[in-house]
C-alpha cells in the first residue's frame, strides 16, 4: 500500500541562508506562490526573529499564500520565548499556521554549544513546546544534530516533547553525517517507540548533503517509516545544502516499487520552480545536477544517442515531460553519430536523402561541430543548402535557407557608469544591416540593438552567463531565453569574449525563431524530391 | 579490518562526454597528471576508437602518465575487435595497461538496442574478452545497465567472461536507477558467487546520479563487498553525471566506522583537482556541491557561526584542510551575529574594544552588510576607522587605514572585435588616479588598466563570472584569484553590470593584498589602547 509523504519545503529558510542569496519581500512572495503551485504541503517561510525583514516576509506569505486550507505556513524559532512569539505573530495569519522549534540533542551541541546539562536542555525544549501550544495547536520540534546524539537521550527528548504537545517530530542530520543504512535504522527505532506514545505525531527528517547522501538518507528514512521530509529546491542550503526536493520526489515516483510512497507534488512544475529560484537567488544549477540540471536529460555520446533512438528506455528512466521539460534533448555535437544527425534532419523534413548525400552532409556536420561545439537546426539548413549547392544541381524553386538567417559581422559595446551603448553589424543573406542603441547596461544595449535590426518583437526572459578560466583565457558561455509571439526559445553560445558570446546567443535565438516561423511552409521538400 | 578500495577515475572518458567540455591533448595531459598527484589507481583516459584525437590522447597519457608502476591506464571499447584494437594500441605504452570492454546486459539493451538474443550477446562478450586477453593480461568487463538486468542472465554473463579471463567485473548502474539497499543486495549476491568462481577478480561499480544517489549506491556497494569504484571529479558525466570521487573518498574517510574501507587518494589534492578540471572543461561547480562547492565549508547563519566559534565539531564533520582548503570560512554577511564579527575584528588585532565601541561598530557593520552582501577585512578597517573618527577622539599617530585602500570612481570599457580598451578612475585616500589600456578582450583591458594604476605586480590566475537573471535584471557575480608575491588571493563582487562587478572584484583583491602586505606592521593597536 502506498503511503502519502508530506513535503516540507525550506528553500525560504535553510535555502535562503546561502551567502548572497537573500531575497526581498516581493521575491519571497513569488517563490512562495510558486511553491504553492508545486503543491508542497508546508512552506517554511523564514526565521522570524532574525530581522524585521524576515518577520514581515513570513507574515505576508502567511496572509497571501497561506490563505487556503491545503497548505501550512511555518517559520523557525530557537527554544526561547522571543523567537516563538515572533513566529506566532508572523504565521498566525495563515489558515494553517505551524510553529517550528529547534534545539540541539547531540553531546557537542548540548555541552559545547549551549554549555548546559542534558536535563537542562531537555527541560528548555519541553517548556518551549508547552509555551508554543498555548499559542497554536500545531508545533514541530526539531532535535538538532540527532544523527550524532546519544540515542536514549534523543528518545527521552522526543518522548517528553510529544507529551508536552509537539505534533511533528523532525529528526535532522544537521551536519550531513549519516549514511542511509544507519539513518534508516535510527528512524525505524524512533518510529517503533513513537507509535506507542502517540500515533498521530508525524515523524519527519531533515537531511544535509555534506557527504553527498542527503537524498539517499531521506529516502531510507521514508522506507523506515518517516511520514514527512524537509527539502529545498535544487538542494540549496547551509554549506553543501539540503536534500533536493526534486530528487526525493522523482525517486519516489520512479521507484514506487521500492518505496511504496507518494507525494502530492505537481511534478510538472519542478523545472519552473527550479528556474525561478535559481534566477531570483542568483544561484546557478550545476549542468549535471540530477533532475534540474541543464544536462540531466541531455544525451550527448554517440552510443547513447543511437541507443535512445532505438528505444528511449535504454538510457532514460524519467520522461522529461514529467518534470515540465519539453522532451529529451539529443545535443548535436562532434560526438553525435550518424543515427542522431539523420534523425535531426528528418525532423526538419529532410527525410529521403540518399546515402551518398547523407554522407556528404554528415561530413560537413562533423566539420562544423568541431568548430562550433553545438549545432543548431538553422545550421543544419545551411549545411544541407551548401551541400546541394556544391554537389548537385539546385532546384531553382528551392528556398535559399541561408537568406533567412542572421550572421554577426561586427560589434562594439561601450560599458560605462552613465550611458552604455552598442553598435552591431549583421548579415542576412546578401544584405548588410546595422544599428546602434543605448541601454540600461551593456547587455541591454547590445540586445536592444540586435532586436531592432531583426525587426522581430522579442522579449528577453532569461540571461545567464558563466565564464570560468580555461587555460589562459576565460571561456564565456551564454544561455538565454527569448519570447516571440508567446513562445519561448532557448539559445546558447560560447566565446572567449563575453560580449561576443552574448551576441551569438541572441542571434542563435533569432535564427531558431526563423526556423519555426518563417521556414515551416517553405518548399524544403524540393531538396529531397528533386535532388534526393 | 579496513579494506583497500581501488579508485578508477573516468573524468576523461565519461566526464569528458559532457556537451561543451571537450579538452585538447595538452589539457587532457594536465588533467591526467593531476589525477596521478591525487593518487587514483586507474585512469580511464578516453574512448580510443571514437576519433583520432581520442586515440592520441590515450596514447600520450599512457606514455607520459602511465610510466610508473603505481597507476593503471585504460580506455573504453565496445565488444568489437576494432574498438579493442584501438584501446590496445593506445594503452600498451603504459607500464600497467588495461582494456575496458562494455556490453549491455538488461533486456532493453540486449533486445531493443542490439536486437539480438541474450545468448548471442553473451557470446559476443566472451569472444571480446578472449580476444582482449590475447593482447593484454588485464581486462575489465562492464555489464552495462546491470541494475535493470535479469539477475540470472547477469550472473551467467559474469561467470562466462570471468572464465574467459576478465580480471575486473564492473557492475554499472547505467541509468542511475538503483537505490542503495537493493544495489547493495545485488553486489552482495554477485560477490558471494564470484568468490567461488575466481577470488582474484576485482568487483567494481559504476554509478550514475539520475536520482541523486550515485554516491550512496557506490558506498552501499563497498559495504557489500565491492573492491573498486568508478568516479569522476565533481561528479561530472553523461546526463546527471557519475558518483563524485570526492564524496565517495571523503565519506570513507569520515565514516570509517561504518565502511571499514580506505582509498589511497591524497585528499589534500581534492580541491586543486576540482578547480583544474572545472576551469579546463568550463564546467562550473554548484556553490553547494558537497566537498568541492564554494560554500561546502562556508558557514553563514548567525546560529551556526556562533556554534562553530564555541566548538568546530558542532557544525563541521570534515576539516577543510583535509581536502586542501585553507580553513573553514565564516562569511560575514547581514546574518552574521555579534560573535562572528567580534572574532573577525580580533583576528585583525582589534581585540580590546569596549562593549559600547563594539556595539557601534556592529551597527555600522550591519548597515554595510545589508548594502554589500559580503563584508571584507578591508571593509572592517574602514568601519572601525569611521566609527572612531565620529565617536571618539582620533589618536593623531594612528594609521588612516582608508588612505591605503582603492575605491572605484568611474570606468569605461569598449568591447569590439578589433581593439578592446578600458579607462578607469579610482580613489586612494584623497588621491584621484586614472589610466587607460588596451587588451585581448574587455576584461583583459579592464584588469590591465587597474593593475597599472595600483602599481602592484599582479597575475590573474582565475576569472569566473556567473550571471543569472534576477527579476528584470541579470545579477553578475564575479569571483577571481590573483597572485601577488607568490601568494594567492580570492575576491568576489556582485553588480547588475558585469563590467562593474569585474572591476569591483579586482579592487577587492587589491585591498586584501594591502591588508596583508601593507597594514601588518601598522599601529592599529592605537585604536584599542588609546580609544578603547
Amino acid at each position: 500500500m502506498s503511503r502519502k509523504i508530506w513535503v516540507f519545503d525550506t528553500t525560504l529558510r535553510d535555502g535562503e541562508q546561502v551567502p548572497g542569496a537573500k531575497l526581498n519581500l516581493n521575491e519571497k512572495l513569488e517563490v512562495a506562490q510558486q511553491l504553492k503551485k508545486l503543491n508542497v504541503d508546508i512552506i517554511e517561510a523564514g526565521f522570524s526573529a532574525s530581522s524585521a525583514g524576515d518577520f514581515n516576509a513570513v507574515k505576508e506569505i502567511a496572509e497571501k499564500v497561506g490563505n487556503t486550507d491545503d497548505i501550512f505556513i511555518t517559520a523557525l524559532a530557537r527554544a526561547v520565548k522571543a523567537d516563538i512569539d515572533a513566529v506566532y505573530h508572523s504565521v498566525k495569519y495563515a489558515q494553517n499556521p505551524l510553529i517550528h522549534i529547534v534545539l540541539g540533542t547531540s553531546d557537542v551541541h548540548v555541552e559545547k554549544k549551549f554549555r548546559k546539562s542534558k536535563s537542562e536542555i531537555l527541560n528548555i525544549g519541553v517548556d518551549a513546546v508547552k509555551y508554543a501550544k498555548t499559542l497554536l495547536p500545531n508545533v514541530q520540534y526539531s532535535t538538532e544534530d540527532a544523527s550524532r546524539a546519544d540515542f536514549e537521550y534523543l528518545w527521552a527528548t522526543i518522548e517528553a516533547v510529544v507529551k508536552a504537545g509537539a505534533t511533528i517530530i523532525n529528526v535532522p542530520d544537521t551536519c550531513g553525517y549519516a549514511e542511509p543504512e544507519e539513518f534508516g535504522e535510527l528512524i525505524s527505532k524512533i518510529n517503533d517507540r513513537l507509535k506507542n506514545v502517540n500515533d498521530h505525531v508525524l515523524l519527519s527528517v531533515h537531511c544535509h548533503n555534506d557527504l553527498g547522501m542527503a537524498t539517499a538518507n531521506t529516502l531510507a528514512a521514508i522506507k523506515s517509516g518517516a511520514d514527512k521530509v524537509e527539502c529545498t529546491i535544487n538542494g540549496i542550503g547551509e554549506r553543501a545544502g539540503n536534500a533536493s526536493l526534486e530528487e526525493v520526489v522523482m525517486s519516489l515516483n520512479t521507484r514506487s516499487d521500492a518505496y511504496h510512497a507518494y507525494t502530492n507534488i505537481n511534478t510538472k512544475e519542478i523545472m519552473n520552480t527550479s528556474r525561478i529560484i535559481s534566477n531570483l537567488m542568483g544561484l546557478e544549477v550545476q549542468v549535471n545536477k540530477a533532475i534540474t540540471g541543464e544536462n540531466a536529460f541531455a544525451h550527448s555520446s554517440g552510443i547513447h544517442q543511437d541507443g535512445l533512438l532505438k528505444s528511449r528506455e535504454a538510457y532514460e528512466i524519467i520522461n522529461p515531460i514529467e518534470v515540465g521539460l519539453e522532451d529529451m534533448e539529443l545535443v548535436l555535437t562532434a560526438r553525435s553519430g550518424r543515427h542522431a544527425v539523420k534523425n535531426a534532419l528528418q525532423k526538419l523534413s529532410f527525410d529521403s536523402l540518399t546515402d551518398t548525400h547523407f554522407e556528404g552532409i554528415f561530413e560537413a556536420f562533423l566539420e562544423l561541430a568541431d568548430a562550433k561545439k553545438e549545432v543548431y537546426n538553422h545550421d543544419l539548413y545551411v549545411i544541407v543548402e551548401n551541400y546541394f549547392a556544391k554537389h548537385d544541381n539546385l532546384n531553382q524553386n528551392m528556398t535559399h535557407y541561408s537568406d533567412h538567417f542572421f550572421e554577426l559581422i561586427d560589434l562594439q559595446v561601450i560599458s560605462n557608469t552613465h550611458f552604455p551603448s552598442a553598435s552591431v553589424k549583421v548579415k542576412k543573406g546578401d544584405e548588410l544591416l546595422e544599428g546602434s542603441s543605448g541601454g540600461s547596461g551593456p547587455i541591454d544595449a547590445l540586445y536592444s540593438t540586435i532586436a531592432e535590426i531583426s525587426e522581430l518583437d522579442l522579449t528577453l526572459i532569461e540571461y545567464n552567463i558563466s565564464s570560468v578560466s580555461r587555460g589562459k583565457e576565460a571561456l564565456g558561455k551564454v544561455k538565454i531565453q527569448v519570447e516571440y509571439r508567446g513562445e519561448k526559445y532557448m539559445a546558447k553560445a560560447t566565446d572567449t569574449d563575453i560580449m561576443k558570446a552574448s551576441a551569438f546567443a541572441f542571434i542563435n535565438a533569432i535564427n531558431s525563431i526563423i526556423v519555426d516561423h518563417f521556414l515551416q511552409n517553405s518548399n524544403r521538400a524540393h531538396f529531397t524530391t528533386n535532388n534526393g
